[in-house]
């Protein structure tokens, strides 16, 4: 099919999705659950010609890892549909009302945001992840994934289209880009008028392209070069614990430490046992002069280090004067995403929440918290870094708008 | 000076105004007002260059009143700037704060946006109002005015530098180009890292350019294709009063009717008294065969004068048979912007107020009203017709964003 026909039906059913009771999406999901499950030997025999394909150009293990479906892992995507059909549904709520002195009644009402396009990369899970949260606000979905795991996401969104044909709602509901090409995936960023907005998902190269590219709104998610800032009045062995969690606890996620900022105050009691933590654990350190007295295992940081998501076992390392130069220093390098204060300072811990331009800006806790659920929202579509519309973990208010509704007995403007 | 060294400075500027009190931010809009008025003389002189070289241009008497400043035109810039220093200031109000099992608690708090690029064209009022509301809510920002008002817009620039000096704040608060070639307009658009949302306030072609060469986010405004239609429920001379109020009040706005949709069972009674008001007023019709059987001054209207935005006495007009077509014809061809519907059929309201897929939606209403001011905003930027992050008439809040604040005492992920 044509994309301009995909995104012409898609936006026909996301007007009918508006008109959809809430508890007419929940049943539908729970059919898409259900579904997935009985599926799962065809969803498998799908999912191993895309692991077939992946062996044969070599992809590395940790790539087919993210690729690879099992039972368990089709029992946990239905069981996040099901978690999905229980939240509560965010549409439809009207925000305020207020009475005009003309007697005009003025109200803002939280409504879909229409079609949602989704670019992103390997993971299979996402396509259903991104369905269910989008349909849960009554958005239509238009899906991109990658050429890697195609038959895979062919196999789920032929599941979805039936479970919705089950509930007796449109199938256009959801789309799925069965042509993987850049020049096809370009399109679909430029296809105004039809798609509301874009939310990539993936890598920093899918995030700039996208953004570069697009002339649909985007929701930029994703890089994070966050940082841990250990203050002066830091409790030295928090700060440890707090360093070990946020770069150690899991590697290739956005919002694991990448880089840390030391007060020069506290640097003889806390260098030695970060440096050693670090050591024992396999994690190379890249410092400026001052960092790398402290020991020759220490390579001399660049520019480039300071601005480098590692996503790996590497982390950049920087001594400073004052607040303010961390402060600076952080604001300079970060991507917005998460940063956090080791402190028992007050005055610092309130400076840092105020000035710390990120989405996410913590007092003695660990980047890793930056998460939907962990954060209580139930869901998660993305961790925006971004300052419009959505900013941080990214649950079911983001996939929505407002419009105002307004009611009048004949009013015209004096 | 450089683009790059603008926005870096501009950026930093930002970083220092988020530390700025509510009342340092009012005490320095009042100097600016009161600097307004005692410049006068200054501005006019400048004003008087922009005149000269626009009538040397044979600029049209329109565009040259809404370019021509007069002692009036000042102290009304004066008094907008006193009645923003006068409103509440959104920034730093925490919209929720809940504690996680853990013990985390996170707080969600309304920040500035950090740098907006306005692209605006020839009215330069827009760069008082546009400073003054950005500066209100502790954002930088960089101003591209159009070619036709360099002389007054640099003249006003200036004095807002002098304000912000004389305040011992950051002159880098405010820059406005000097340079107003395309090129530079375009650079100015892809300056990402240092503006964070671009809002073009203009003709649909300056829009249209914006949203198709800009790589950092926008905010669409303006174009406004708005919609009367009279159901077959209406009262007959409200929906005259509604569509000479929408379509006549004012011709040059966004939130004025272009289009009149008529249910066919009320046509008998609505058509011939809408007619004759129409032609009263000198205001062209356009429309179908059966709106053409009422009057043979109607034009036959094309499929692309339902889809015109006239801003002229010209209005489309179709007649429908349900309003299940009369919606469908509505979400094809509007904007997004503002649409009434005229009755007194309760389903008939709720169904339009629901489905309708547009900023601003009313019933029994003139769409005239769709203003931050008559909103109660007490200000306006622009009127979004987009989906994400602001829709409708923007006030102060609309150039804010979010940021997470989370308090920990040592937690770790587990």
């Amino acid at each position: 099919m044509e994309l301009e026909q995909m995104g012409k039906l898609a936006k026909e059913a996301s007007r009918s999705l508006i008109t959809l009771s809430k508890p007419a999406k929940n049943q539908c999901l729970l059919t898409l659950a259900d579904n997935l499950v009985q599926n799962t030997d065809k969803i498998l025999t799908a999912n191993a010609k895309d692991i077939e394909k992946g062996e044969a150009n070599h992809m590395p293990e940790s790539l087919l890892d993210r690729l690879r479906l099992t039972g368990e892992r089709i029992e946990g995507m239905a069981e996040g549909v099901r978690q999905v059909a229980a939240l509560d549904d965010p549409v439809g709520e009207v925000l305020s009302m207020k009475e005009r002195p003309n007697g005009l009644l003025v109200g803002k009402k939280r409504v879909p945001l229409g079609v949602i396009g989704m670019i992103y990369e390997s993971r299979p899970n996402v396509t259903v992840d991104a369905f269910s949260l989008c349909f849960k606000t009554s958005n239509a979905v238009i899906l991109r994934g990658g050429s890697d795991s195609i038959y895979s996401n062919m196999a789920l969104a032929d599941i979805i289209k039936k479970s919705l044909e089950e509930n007796k709602i449109t199938p256009d509901a959801v789309f799925l880009l069965e042509d993987t090409s850049r020049e096809t995936a370009t399109r679909m960023m430029q296809l105004n008028g039809y798609i509301d907005v874009l939310i990539p998902r993936g890598g920093a190269g899918l995030i700039r392209s996208v953004v570069q590219n697009a002339t649909v709104p985007v929701i930029e998610t994703g890089t994070g070069n966050c940082h841990v800032y250990v203050d002066a009045a830091a409790d030295v062995d928090m700060a440890v614990a707090i360093v070990k969690n946020a770069k150690l606890q899991r590697l290739g996620v956005c919002n694991a430490c990448e880089s840390l900022v030391i007060h020069k105050d506290i640097a003889n009691q806390v260098m030695p046992k970060l440096l050693s933590m670090l050591k024992e654990n396999g994690c190379e350190v890249r410092g400026d002069e001052r960092v790398q007295a402290y020991s020759s295992d220490v390579a001399a940081a660049t520019t480039e280090d300071y601005a480098t998501e590692y996503l790996d076992k590497i982390i950049s390392a920087k001594m400073v004067d004052s607040i303010d130069e961390a402060i600076a220093h952080i604001n300079a390098n970060s991507t917005g995403h998460s940063e956090t204060i080791v402190t028992n300072d007050y005055r610092n811990a309130q400076r840092f929440l105020n000035e710390i331009d990120s989405a996410a800006v913590y007092v003695n806790a660990s980047t890793r918290f930056t998460d939907g659920f962990e954060f209580g929202f139930g869901a998660e579509i993305g961790i925006s870094t971004q300052k419009l519309h959505a900013r941080g973990p990214m649950g079911l208010e983001a996939l929505t708008t407002t419009k105002y509704i307004i009611y009048g007995n004949g009013q015209i403007r004096p």
